[in-house]
């Protein structure tokens, strides 16, 4: 077989050897796609990072990036008590707009750490934050959820507890996440308890915190403490939450409420200018990146102001947007850029960095939605994210978490992981044995190599039809998404619960209780 | 707006926003993607290459190539002349069997240029192979189609015509390729003639010849010498073609006579081991870019016996099977693993290199197909490719050439064409003016910098929807694919021929009359 013989008599015999090798959706149930597989740890990467910049281009943006802190300025927006804190610091504050001496941001940082662990309540699925570890978590905020009927509506508590089953059921997710979905639902000032509970209750992997109010975090805290103890919780991080900037160049109170909060009880930030490039911040790459530079230096800076050790994330996340409409964009040539660029400045820094994900802007689990999240996680590996929100179910520039894309995401975060194991040059690996034993013009399949190795030899995909074209007509030509309907739903059907103290489970389930009681429900 | 606040109610607000920003179904029709817009050269990669094996590894898999090609050796099947130049050379003929002292293929291929030009009939088209430069070609080889109505089919030469005129209409496409498809309506015997007419006719971009025989060899040179001259032919490469070996360590006597004929006229050929892990190689990587090694390294060194200084590029197609079912799978990591290898390996050989493209497995240009051929297309990038074929239109193992798939695809390779541009580092890039000018808590949609860019800052997809979903909803709610076939309709509707001088014209009508007129018509 060749590219030049696949003539029509030869794709003949391929479609009928191919068929002839039998029933493909019986194997395809066997496969440990066909439901949840053995859990992966957090990837440990033996792969090198791809980088954009060079020593000339990494220090233009750097000057320049100090350059905006000390003329321009970050504004600190209804929060006396930060920039207190910057004034106390040395920086010169008028108003609330912080401008920085030169090299101050930076030298605050010096106590943050490059690397932490984060706790689950299951300690095999702890995950270790920065170096050469990268971790996969759900998509993060969406409103609305294309659901399993292939309805997109609001999206509710139900929704939430089935994307956290699902990110606890999959393999190739190392971390529950945070507002997998935003449960509309519940009230707004109490959805924040049955969320941190359902991490809790439906999965043992690491999760996030809320971020929307400084008392909202005060009870991620206090529901982590239930169930870690409350020293533990003080001298151990088992929350990383995010904080976005208000870009361009604001912080306001919400977002420092919380990052006060957590970075105060030991718990790490993702400081993270959430950039729409052309809206947010210049058109430019070099631009964009001098900006996110700037806003994630004075927010991360501000951790260390707080509790010096605290740990802290750089974050990025890029788009741009169409210059025709003003939508955002995906997967597009200059995110790419700002995610690459952006993690060599944040390793210059010695901080985890976070970016990209599985992001697009279809509106359906398509052709564009793949296109736009492969090009979008293929840079944040190759990149060398520390941190990886959004790597599964993002649909819709964000607007929806969609079942059928979170069942397709996670198969290719399985691909990426394997990937991240680079090449084995150990003497199986090198396989000499193989090519002399079948040597020219015979094949491979029999050999003894291939029978010692053919189980784990090649990522094995949950979702792709590999089968010929009759074999796929005969079985009912469904698309990627279809088949993910149904492994979703397979899925969902055999979930177990992880066991939890009843213990600890009644102690969460007073302490929302109450919390609930103290306050009548508001919905905006 | 950040990823924290995008709560139901700012939702709805966002999607107000989008909604009353007009007719996107008009602005996409004015997009330079709603034609053909203007043409690109071949990409110059301003951007590093990612490198998968370090010094030990390279080493580690030449010296076992090495081994390889002493101990197991390389069958010429069928071929005594070149059996005759191997002995010539000092290997060690025994039957068909050539076993190589160390060294000898890599001293023989120091004769061979590292880049070469490609011409095309219009000088603008004319493309180089090798260095910096990566050259993008379509799909080659499948005997069926995807076709507009949404039928799979066998291919006929109005497809292929079809093809060689969307390639020829898309500015990221920088070369016409060869089999764009197989058109099984032309009797096997004449279908080169008619094959290579197309693309001198349709298309003024440089194309591949023909190798399934060495006389169809022979007759796409004088076709091109019609065009070209015969001097021009003699003197410079105005035809690369694919050359693939036999894998496991065979090249049967159809390939070796095609090589021969090319090779002796100066022109180009790609030799590519057709490797499917597991089958043909091991199935491990590097006992894949050992044979992978092994197997170019012969046959690219028998051109330069043929005529020294001929272009020869190493060619790699590299796919794994699917342990259970024998399939070929695309678009997994190993694969990745292993371009990114060959490339390396190739870079040290001194030859341009081939690989990737947009594989895929899927049956239809649905997400599958999507998330395949992004992950195949962003690792033949990355690696540094010289050539890609398959760079579009590629479907089902490349059992089928589809319209659709073709359309997404190119837009995929203007994506990568604008980051392999890299980070612009002038002063306009670096866009301080524009951050001093906007400040804090603005926006830059309306700044100079903005305005002064915004047309060419970010790459404007011709086929993504990033539109409201109400708006997408209004608009009729179309996946991808669906644009696409819109799309691709619209261009075969506008389609102009590129001008071809009538005498050369009645030249090349003349030859093809007589050449089928000479034998009867021929179906296997």
């Amino acid at each position: 077989m060749s590219e030049n013989a696949v003539s029509e008599q030869e794709a003949s015999t391929a479609r009928r050897g191919r068929a002839a090798s039998g029933g493909a959706a019986a194997r395809r149930a066997a496969r440990s796609g066909g439901g949840p597989g053995i859990q992966q740890t957090y990837i440990k990467r033996a792969i090198k990072v791809y980088e954009v910049l060079d020593e000339e281009g990494l220090s233009i943006i750097e000057n320049n990036a100090d350059t905006v802190l000390e003329e321009t300025g970050i504004i600190f927006r209804d929060d006396p008590e930060a920039l207190a804190m910057w004034k106390d610091a040395g920086a010169d504050v008028k108003g609330d707009r912080v401008h920085f001496p030169k090299g101050l941001p930076r030298s605050l940082l010096k106590t943050a750490p490059s690397v932490y662990t984060q706790h689950a309540r299951n300690p095999e699925r702890s995950v270790q934050i920065g170096g050469n570890a990268t971790v996969f978590a759900p998509v993060y905020g969406p409103p609305f959820v294309r659901d399993l009927e292939g309805v997109r509506r609001y999206a509710t508590i139900e929704d939430f507890r089935n994307f956290v089953k699902l990110a606890y059921m999959a393999p190739s997710i190392h971390h529950s996440g945070g507002t997998v979905c935003e449960p509309v639902d519940v009230p707004v000032n109490k959805r924040h308890l049955d969320m941190v509970y359902s991490h809790i209750k439906y999965s043992d992997k690491p999760f996030m915190g809320s971020v929307t109010a400084p008392e909202r975090a005060e009870d991620t805290v206090a529901m982590a403490k239930i169930v870690f103890g409350d020293d533990y919780v003080e001298n151990n991080t088992v929350l990383t939450s995010l904080i976005n900037a208000n870009s361009p160049m604001v912080f306001d109170d919400t977002m420092l409420g919380a990052l006060k909060v957590y970075a105060r009880h030991n718990q790490a930030c993702i400081v993270t200018p959430f950039i729409l490039a052309g809206a947010m911040s210049p058109v430019t790459v070099a631009g964009t990146l001098t900006q996110v530079l700037a806003e994630v230096l004075a927010g991360a800076a501000l951790t260390q102001l707080v509790r010096p050790g605290a740990p802290v994330l750089f974050g990025t996340f890029a788009s741009s947007i169409s210059m025709q409409s003003g939508a955002p964009t995906f997967g597009t040539p200059e995110p790419s850029l700002v995610s690459y660029g952006a993690a060599q400045l944040a390793r210059r820094l010695g901080l985890p960095f976070r970016t990209g994900g599985s992001l697009c802007a279809s509106k359906v689990p398509d052709a564009q939605a793949a296109y736009e999240s492969a090009n979008t996680l293929n840079s944040t590996i190759l990149a060398g994210a520390n941190f990886v929100l959004h790597s599964a179910g993002w649909l819709e520039g964000g607007l929806a978490s969609c079942y059928e894309k979170f069942m397709m995401d996670i198969d290719q975060l399985g691909m990426q992981q394997k990937f991240a194991a680079g090449v084995d040059l150990s003497e199986n690996g090198q396989a000499m044995d193989a090519i002399r034993q079948v040597g020219p013009g015979s094949h491979f399949l029999g050999c003894d190599h291939t029978q010692a190795n053919f189980q784990s030899a090649f990522y094995r995909s949950s979702i792709a039809d590999n089968n010929s074209y009759e074999q796929w007509l005969a079985e009912g030509e469904k698309t990627a998404p279809q088949r993910a309907n149904e492994l979703a739903r397979r899925w969902l059907e055999t979930y177990e619960a992880p066991p939890l103290d009843p213990g600890i489970d009644d102690g969460l389930k007073d302490y929302i209780a109450a919390k609930k009681a103290s306050m009548p429900d508001a919905f905006t």
